[in-house]
């Protein structure tokens, strides 16, 4: 793994400060006309758009003028003098991603050629060196297979991430340029090129065996010292020794380890590794790494292993995730892109968002595989943060075909991800990429790019688990709608009678928040929201099957019709919560046979007028954030109720439970079972006794008539004496006789 | 791949004689007290056995006298003169295989230690001799994890096929020694030590580049000559040239090529490659080896690509081979191994046994994952004969741990397995062993040992498929009874509601032959059979779950009691019989949604009083071969009838089909439906359109009413007219009022 970025600095290194240019061509051997500037890391998109003064790209239908930008190549270029330097020492240019296929030239001599966005680049410059020089760097236009349609597809043989390409959340709009860190420096010639913890825990999972490989240059006769702070930066251990070679293997023993945690299970504990390269007392380079113990596998669901009757087929795969021994029940989401132009994205982008993870309280995010892989500085965030992290490799939706060509760049591109990521104790799964197994996607075991990601994953990373895609056999996949048309189940009659290992991907779409329609869709598009509109090209119309996102038939067959934005958009936003809630809580009531709730999605890359996200771009809650943040509480009381419209006279029954995801037992506890429409009414108290670690509990079902009210809603309100914090409570329709607001509906009348 | 035995010989060269003693000893460091003579290959067993006069280790419990021999250490010794020899010459010990843990010495000198009976030794000794020489071979005691029982499980950590430490079919009598090939000899320095042919077919599947990867000694300056001839042995290509170092690829191109064709489906075409390696006119070595072009594919089964419903998993994985672009529906069974011993298997064992797979019309044969790797003799029959061979890698039942030790026996092992076995064009499906994903086995996705196969057959010949394990998801595995004592249902009822990619066990018990049966048990123990006796050690009690293999309680169920030996074998034969003829053309009719039908078992390696095997040991078929090799032949008119035990007045009805396994379409005809007992009767004729490649027609159902008859039995006749080789015939039990025999039997009045 060439591990490269300014952190891997030697001594009193010499940043060579570099201003970029850049400029479009239509052919590969042409130059530009015009140079404007550049923001390294950015994207080619931003850069023209910045010199020419455009509008936002998110803004109403304006990404439809970078359309053109995907079929031109660009060229970067940079002008630097010569530094002076000794003999001892190089000058070195480095990126840590270019997007997509590049070429790179010193003066007009090609030093590289690459396709793939993930595989960092290392060159040494020295030799080529002028006394003014002219670095230039050529991006292709974005991979296409084909020009039938302009859809994922087209990017089914390449390792390019295919979101960009156009998803039902997603403009067509597909960055390209340099995205992640990229400068040139000066170095020494004597210098560690990369290096590798890799430890084994003992079974008591206190000790580790702990092996550093160094790889570097001149090595021969530098001595050097690691030394392992704890998380107060106390040292823990300290050894030394001589080089012999440029390749060199440093065992030891770490005793009485403090264990990385997730954060819902302990703390996220973290050692740091200081490496220094010394000759004679002067330190040539210090590189510093953190590393966290713990042990992950991917374990068998309790119930799983028994398969009836003959003839029989195999048992469901284990998907549940085992951290240290103690089995984990997932409450997650699935991770997007959070800018459509990846070079944007800064560490402070993930530091806001993994905190909403926090606060929404998921202990797992999957990264999906139509996307990018994200930069150091997330994985970085997570493992402070003691976020579990379950990485798709870039594989989504699409049939990728096992071409001698694409799978040449897919293994070059998933060894840099695998070596660059393994490292970080958050990442506890690896998957083959999104959706693979299905009739859309067209893949199958039989296909050699999943088989070459098992086969890498294995022999690279052995210790951490591998999934090829999702779902797997018995995992869940949707749905992503609170009722279905068609068959009138709603989503409180359908999860109940699921059964399903894990929920790996369900929905509940709602319509953005006002503020955020209104600062990008013009006003005169406002309301009603139409099809045809920005509405529509930011997703609220025809996005996916039926009337998808913004399922305004859906809204009109429970309030009728809404007479205002604000009217409309609170109905849209209570749905999505109160849909959420039921699925996530009844994943955690199937437990332990389900393992894992990951809702589809967390965030989005741009405005969206509907979406499934729980959190608005760049990172506004919507309601239903707060709503699951309720439900993924790790201990809450909780009720299973079969509908959402009810009528006077209805006999109301709500299941009661306690879940319990923490590695603590709950002390007997009263929970009071209240409606609360009109007023409120006292449906039963609930005491329950001890309840063990990490155990759910099933309760009494409590059962009321409802009276007459003049309410359109009402609550109910599960309260836990005397521990509020896991007090829970839900909202239902409320219609005081079958033939008043139902009968308006013209769906109903048909 | 280290390739060699006598076919891959040098220059007039010389074999060494050599002439092996055995002995067994205690301790690891001991020689023999005793020397005997031994058979090479054999087994240690057999030698010793021999010397001592012992009577056949087949009969009776004579098994249980070799206990002990698990246990010591044997050691092989063979004295030779040094050869003369010149100095561009070498002495070479070689062995295909030594069974399964040893040390090679000469003259007391350790030259070797291997763990695995499945990678060939190939040792230089010439710089070690002496005037006389002593060569041993001391192989170490059986495998075992634990003394906790005596069982399959001490195997599950090593490679060694677990089926001889006990299985339902099968004594505890574990081989050992020397078991494949295995000679001294004198050969040339500069010489060919391997070589690997790779092709890759054009999309018309007519012309192939060819890669021929020479991989030698001291070849610098040697000319070669590739001679490529047709089936015929007429040239069809020669190539020549002057090697320049010792490892090279030729690559050529081959155009107009006859394909490799399972024998169903066309001829199993080879062409002859012969390598000559030359210094200037001299042959040095001349090398040959067969080819077969042919692309094998493993495809998604009609119809599981779609998934109804939300929350949804993934599609069923693909089970269907697709041979040279045309799916085939795999008509064949479970081979397990035709001796204990390995070492006493010859071409003429596999010839025989090929010979009838043939015969049953079989067109696959799935070497079960429990025993040994077939020698190449198999695969070369395989390949004129035109049977497609599934290969399990050799794990079993067991949970087999991912322990740094374990995993590299396996790589070694499997990596042995895959490049001898790869050049076989019969040799079509990888898998990675039997039931492992299933309770009893305990292996999952995520274990180690399967990832790895997964990753050496990707790395080394990822043209052929792979599978983890059978069953896999969507394919059906058992059952293996003709009457569920607890539902009451019969095979006649449960294949039909079965819903599966693929059958790829399923058995139906049956006893022995009474010839078979009076050759291994002794006359007083012959009748009526008894728990406890040599019936119980030769299977037919408390074999597997209930009364197996022998299924008395059903056979009284069906037939009352039996009053000798020859009426109760004639019963379960024919139970068997029509067992088997249910499931294998329920299974055809269920095509394209279902691709394989595969019983459990073909053969068996020692006489079994009771089994579900259609062959006695050693090549004796059983009445249910005939009928099984009628329900098989690839064109039949088929019946599915809903029961068993038919009574006087009832409608018997039967569901016509024609099956069409072939490639050729099935001109128009007439099938005349027939039922016969005490007189024929005819119930309808079916006048059936011509009928497409490779597919199925579903007639009409023929009915009648049963009229009172005197025979215990009648017979359905299905006959076409004027193509007599598509008829069927099947049997079923006659009783003229449901009160007269099936009350008579206990367990009804229960």
């Amino acid at each position: 793994m060439l591990e490269f970025n300014a952190a891997f600095a030697t001594r009193d290194q010499n940043f060579i400060s570099l201003k970029w240019q850049i400029g479009y061509h239509q052919e590969k051997k042409e130059r530009p006309e015009d140079w404007i500037a550049a923001e390294v890391p950015g994207a080619v998109q931003l850069d023209y758009a910045k010199a020419l003064q455009w509008g936002p790209y998110w803004y109403a239908d304006n990404w439809k003028d970078y359309d053109w930008m995907e079929d031109v190549y660009w060229t970067y270029r940079a002008v630097f003098n010569k530094p002076e330097i000794s003999e001892d020492r190089q000058v070195v240019f480095y990126s840590k991603g270019i997007d997509y296929e590049f070429d790179i030239f010193l003066n007009d001599k090609h030093l590289h050629y690459q396709e793939g966005m993930f595989s960092p680049v290392r060159i040494d410059l020295t030799d080529h060196l002028l006394e003014t020089n002219e670095l230039m760097i050529t991006v292709y236009p974005a991979p296409k297979v084909h020009r039938k349609s302009r859809d994922r597809t087209q990017a089914d043989r390449s390792v390019k991430p295919a979101v960009s390409y156009g998803w039902d959340w997603h403009p067509r709009l597909i960055p390209l340029g340099i995205w992640d860190e990229t400068g040139m420096l000066v170095m020494d010639r004597k210098k560690l090129n990369e290096w590798e913890i890799e430890y084994r825990l003992d079974d008591g999972l206190n000790q580790a065996d702990v092996t550093v490989q160094l790889l570097g240059t001149n090595l021969r006769g530098l001595s050097y010292e690691i030394m392992i702070k704890d998380q107060v930066g106390s040292e823990k251990l300290t050894i030394s020794g001589i080089l012999e070679k440029d390749q060199e293997l440093i065992d030891f023993e770490l005793t009485d380890l403090s264990l990385w945690w997730p954060w819902d299970q302990g703390q996220p504990y973290l050692y740091e590794v200081v490496l220094k390269l010394k000759q004679d007392s002067l330190v040539l380079q210090t590189v510093t790494r953190r590393i966290g113990f713990r042990r992950v596998r991917l374990v068998m669901n309790p119930g799983t292993w028994q398969v009836d009757g003959f003839p029989k087929s195999r048992s469901n795969p284990p998907m549940t995730l085992e951290i240290n021994g103690r089995r984990i029940f997932c409450r997650g989401t699935n991770w997007v892109n959070p800018e459509i132009f990846p070079g944007i994205i800064t560490r402070e982008t993930y530091d806001t968002l993994t905190d909403l993870a926090v606060k929404a309280n998921f202990n797992l995010l999957r990264i999906w595989g139509g996307a990018i892989v994200n930069k150091d500085s997330f994985f970085e965030l997570c493992d402070e943060k003691g976020i579990l992290v379950w990485q798709d490799f870039p594989l989504a939706c699409n049939p990728y075909q096992g071409t001698p060509e694409y799978l040449k760049v897919l293994e070059q591109e998933a060894t840099s991800i695998i070596r660059r990521l393994k490292k970080y104790p958050s990442l506890v799964l690896w998957c083959g990429g999104n959706e693979l197994y299905n009739n859309w996607s067209g893949m199958t075991d039989q296909s050699l790019a999943l088989r070459l990601l098992n086969s890498l994953t294995y022999r690279l990373d052995p210790e951490r688990p591998f999934i090829p895609t999702s779902p797997i056999m018995g995992v869940g996949h949707g749905n992503y709608i609170f009722r279905d048309k068609q068959s009138g189940k709603e989503v409180f009659q359908w999860m109940p009678v699921a059964h399903n290992t894990a929920y790996t991907e369900f929905g509940m779409p709602g319509p953005s928040s006002v503020e955020v329609l209104k600062s990008f869709i013009p006003d005169d598009q406002l309301f009603p929201p139409k099809s045809g509109t920005v509405w529509e090209t930011h997703h609220a119309f025809n996005a996916w099957v039926g009337n998808t996102w913004l399922s305004e038939d859906m809204l009109e067959y429970y309030f009728g019709p809404s007479d205002n934005l604000e009217t409309l958009v609170s109905r849209g936003q209570l749905i999505q919560s109160q849909g959420y809630k039921v699925i996530y809580e009844e994943a955690r009531r199937q437990k332990p046979y389900c393992s894992m709730a990951l809702n589809w999605c967390f965030n989005e890359p741009w405005p969206t007028a509907a979406n499934n996200s729980l959190i608005n771009w760049p990172a506004r809650p919507k309601p239903a954030f707060d709503a699951v943040s309720e439900s993924c509480r790790p201990v809450i009381v909780s009720g299973r109720v079969e509908k959402f419209t009810w009528r006077k006279g209805e006999e109301f029954s709500v299941d009661l439970f306690v879940l319990n995801d923490s590695h603590r037992k709950i002390p007997p506890g009263s929970v009071k079972v209240k409606i609360a429409g009109d007023e409120e009414m006292e449906m039963l108290t609930w005491d329950f006794p001890e309840i063990p670690e990490n155990q759910n509990l099933e309760g009494p079902t409590a059962r009321i008539r409802l009276p007459e009210w003049e309410s359109e809603v009402f609550e109910l309100v599960l309260e836990v004496i005397g521990f509020p914090e896991m007090n829970s409570n839900y909202v239902f329709l409320y219609t005081p006789s079958v033939n008043t607001k139902r009968s308006e509906i013209p769906e109903l009348n048909k």
